[in-house]
């Protein structure tokens, strides 16, 4: 089991959603914090372990990884009779989690993670949020939470019956925007709210946001 | 095998990803046109099948999927027998294929399909390419490409050294933009443009073209 390493920055959604699965998977790894404000990942090093330049990046062994949701995927199988089953078997829930590990991808993180940028992580790193691209970004999060809404009022969480990887990878931008004006877009659709609560109150989440406070 | 189905255009780079599946994997398939010109995709028929109305859709009994990439995946999966082997078991190789397979969804298609979209598509619907915006794309596209031109130099194929699903997934832009102006983007790489051509040389990629030439 030893020999997991994450690279990555605790304030970093893409970090905090690999974090997320170590956490549910109840994996012990160790943390190698990489300082962006210096652009620690520009440098030959890291580009080394992501030519991309971005965190996270991850290994296990010989096995060297990056994009964080290769890596949940990765570590989603591989100790799949570890902690929390994140997986399913049966075909068609498994085609389900599929179809709604993409959505995450290709609709909510695309609008949600720059609404986070704009009204969270810019007023982190002493930046002023852009109010209309904010206002423009919400109504744009409206429209993808709307289908989240229709979804969540036959389901109980977002592939089907139960907790998955697909709710996983949403925690780290719902955490954010869920302390923030942005709030008002999840927890005006009903479904939507309880969801995104019941994501942010699992014990694993707890942990991964506890990293943040060490700062 | 019967009550394969998908729903979708033939000109469409999502759809085609999924076409290109079906014919590497020698699967039989309805294909059902989804006249987006008129505005089918919108219908409350079509938002049955995919809520964010967009091709392709597909149908396998009661197996209902969108999300091009969550249907490649299924197919891969479940049809692992037939046609061409798109998936790796050796856990290295498969860490391989999942973070190429990212790598073409998050680097390579954002800057690539908008490309594509300004010098193929908007002329094939009567529009005018927006050459501002086609140049500073294909100046990003050459950043993407210079680092898949490294990987390149030490694996035949992207993700390893076999054939796979990361490489099948770029198949539909790497088309349109090897017809383009921005052929010349993969060529100046060498290894880049090796692998695009290859890509395009499979048989299973000609039935899939073939498709629009019977429009």
């Amino acid at each position: 089991m030893g020999g997991l390493r994450v690279h990555g920055s605790p304030f970093s959604t893409a970090t905090m959603r690999v974090l997320a699965v170590f956490h549910e998977k109840e994996l012990e790894y160790d943390f190698v914090q990489v300082d962006m404000k210096s652009g620690e990942h520009k440098t030959d090093k890291f580009l080394a372990l992501n030519p991309f330049g971005q965190v996270p990046a991850f290994e296990d062994g010989d096995i060297k990884m990056f994009e964080s949701r290769a890596i949940t995927q990765y570590l989603a199988h591989t100790y799949a009779d570890r902690g929390t089953q994140l997986l399913f078997k049966e075909p068609k829930k498994m085609a389900d989690q599929s179809v709604w590990v993409e959505v995450e991808a290709h609709h909510f993180d695309k609008v949600a993670s720059k609404l986070a940028w704009e009204l969270c992580l810019k007023p982190m790193f002493g930046m002023k949020t852009d109010e209309a691209t904010a206002e423009e970004l919400k109504g744009e999060l409206g429209k993808v939470l709307d289908v989240y809404e229709a979804r969540l009022s036959r389901t109980t969480f977002i592939s089907g019956d139960a907790f998955g990887l697909a709710d996983v990878h949403h925690a780290p931008v719902v955490h954010y925007l869920m302390s923030s004006p942005a709030k008002e877009v999840f927890v005006a659709r009903p479904h939507v709210g309880k969801w995104a609560e019941y994501i942010l109150s699992r014990p694993a989440w707890a942990r991964v946001v506890a990293l943040q406070n060490k700062e």
